[in-house]
């Protein structure tokens, strides 16, 4: 949806790891300058209203978009700025809109006064065969012709193959050097089926950069596990946008999440994400999403699920309070989070309990901790509870308190 | 836990994807013969009852663990057979322990009669510096000694590096070397940390691949989303076991999950993986773990989450229902699950109910739908409820069911 479109001071290649201030320069991986590698100068193209509406229990209200809208983590002062000045032009936001690609869509999409049109089509056989009907040929020829057309209209014009990863490679470059030419602003590849692997991402992006000037953007989705980890090698190999939305919501279980993908960049190229995203926002809008979609944050989502920066005492104990960075490669307090070393007791326990909310940064008298924890314990009589539901308690009891704290001031 | 150490008919190497019978051939991912690649001759260690107990909230008792160790899908026909040989010896299992590498450690090892001893330690600078405070040099000569000292009682020994991303590459290469001369029976990599990407992963594997000779192990926590892709880049650059815990518990937001690294392999290996592994068997571990550790399946898993499976009718909707493998890498039948069309309705209706009881393989009269449907509604009034956990509702309520049906009878 929002993708940050604003000119990036395109920094040197960093890839250190978030703790690279600590970190010895020997190690094999730091200071490799790697001049066609995007991760300290990527964009994200925020897909939670487009993509994230696939999902299937996903029906947003106007009033719920624009929450969501706003509380996306893309709010860095100069994000900020940026929005402000395209707020002075007249404009709410850059208006995209994602249609097939022929010629009486793109008429249609152009009478609605976009700003841009990206264009959409299935490039695999199982497409080819089963979805559109339509050769190789025959998809470039109109592929040009609506692609001029939108371009005489004075609208920026995006084209994406669909199911990339396992379409024909030649047919493929041929489409995207056809377009390119043609003057695109931007290509996409998909993984639509989100089968691909990072050494696949890699190679097909690595060889699409020599064929095309324009950016890339890059869809990928979580089928096998593997949506974030090719999104970096994506942008490893070029790629320049990277399509995510909040929690990874969308078609079956989903695309790249955002949060999971900041985990990822914040540890690959800290300087650049820390300044660029307000990482302290990330929490929220998951919370929101997640209950606009009736879903829990998963138990082991990286940065904001329940035991991402809880560990179990024992052998790293000592370590960890002597020096964190030995058993964390990401510092919690940058996502406004705190770590939290468990004592040996089901989480359900009160001190538990009162440990997650200082972590979470609900404030709360121990009195009315152990009035939450009655709470939870009696919601586990009706039925087995998951640690994950915890939060959602707690916030619901949190919220409450604060409303009876007004009603008293 | 218990590996499948079994010898493996290592088949030449296949890169199809599970739909590789309809996919064409001109993919260029197809038909690879990566001769140092292991996707399709790997090995699991799976060690949901070692690193999963590291999980904050897992505390198993012995029942829990003799249950979870008889659910794991690792009970192919010819697994099981060796099972029954090796139980036919009068052994139970092959017993490993993990210990620090020092002699104190390594003679009690010994002397509790184990048949392996692994060696673990801290080759990070962090490590060295707040844990044990060993150089290089110290942990060499220790490493050997004690090494020497295990062959010497005829016990198996395997020595592992931790966080080995971290740790100085010659400084690794040189240790492993030194190890793999003295005659350890496998090495292993670990990303402690969860830091490493997989390009990181495939240059280390790949390096130390020509420096061994003896197995090589691998190990990746998930902090920034790339567990998995990881432990396929390693099996690629010619690491031969992966660990992994079911749902991927372990310290912090846990391991490569066995199930998800089943939807990767499957898609990679896929002749490999179906005749080796009882893919029927994980959701019911899955389910098994959740509960002893008291967490919900996550909405996202793939295969087993609740929306793995689930297509929101729209533009897909007439290609899936031409041929699923359009918009679908993995068939869900093969892990003895069904594919669900949603037809715009919030998941909490009746019929979606339906739907996901058939999914999941629970038979319920209309009326009995109708009847849990209600309850799920009912507990939606004490407090918002995610439609991942109606999954647990369902299965309770079917268990119920049988337990009455049974007493009828």
């Amino acid at each position: 949806m929002c993708g940050t479109d604003a000119p990036d001071a395109a920094g040197p290649v960093s890839n250190g790891s978030h703790a690279s201030k600590a970190n010895p320069a020997s190690s094999p991986y730091q200071n490799v300058n790697d001049f066609i590698s995007n991760v300290a100068r990527f964009k994200i193209i925020e897909s939670t209203l487009r993509e994230g509406e696939q999902f299937a229990n996903a029906f947003f209200d106007t009033e719920t978009k624009i929450k969501i809208a706003k509380a996306l983590p893309v709010s860095s002062p100069q994000s900020y700025e940026d929005c402000k000045t395209i707020c002075g032009l007249g404009l709410k936001a850059k208006i995209l809109t994602h249609v097939r690609c022929n010629m009486e869509d793109a008429k249609k999409a152009v009478e609605c006064g976009v700003d841009g049109v990206d264009l959409v089509i299935g490039t695999s056989s199982f497409l080819q065969k089963y979805s559109h009907g339509k050769s190789i040929a025959i998809i470039k020829e109109t592929a040009l012709e609506v692609i001029q057309y939108v371009k005489s209209q004075g609208v920026e014009v995006r084209f994406s193959s669909e199911d990339s990863f396992r379409s024909d490679l030649v047919d493929l470059l041929t489409l995207y050097k056809a377009v390119d030419q043609a003057g695109v602003n931007r290509v996409g590849v998909a993984d639509t089926v989100g089968g691909a692997t990072p050494r696949m991402v890699y190679d097909l992006i690595r060889t699409l950069r020599g064929v095309v000037s324009c950016d890339i953007e890059t869809h990928f989705h979580d089928d096998t596990g593997c949506a974030v980890a090719n999104a970096h090698s994506a942008l490893e190999a070029g790629a320049t946008h990277i399509d995510t939305s909040v929690l990874g919501i969308g078609e079956r279980n989903g695309i790249t999440p955002l949060g999971a993908l900041m985990a990822r960049m914040v540890v690959t190229a800290p300087d650049y994400v820390i300044n660029k995203y307000n990482l302290k926002a990330l929490k929220e809008v998951e919370e929101l999403v997640a209950s606009a979609v009736q879903i829990n944050i998963p138990f082991n989502n990286p940065i904001t699920g329940f035991c991402a920066f809880t560990h179990k005492a024992g052998i790293h104990a000592k370590a960890i309070l002597a020096n964190p960075s030995t058993y964390e490669i990401i510092d919690p307090a940058i996502f406004g989070l705190t770590r939290y070393i468990s004592i040996n007791s089901r989480i359900t326990g009160w001190n538990a309990i009162r440990a997650r909310c200082e972590q979470l940064g609900l404030k709360m008298t121990d009195d009315e901790v152990k009035e939450v924890t009655a709470k939870i314990k009696q919601m586990a009589d009706i039925r087995p509870l998951a640690i994950d539901d915890t939060d959602s308690i707690l916030h619901s009891y949190h919220i409450e308190l604060q409303k009876k704290q007004a009603q008293q001031v």
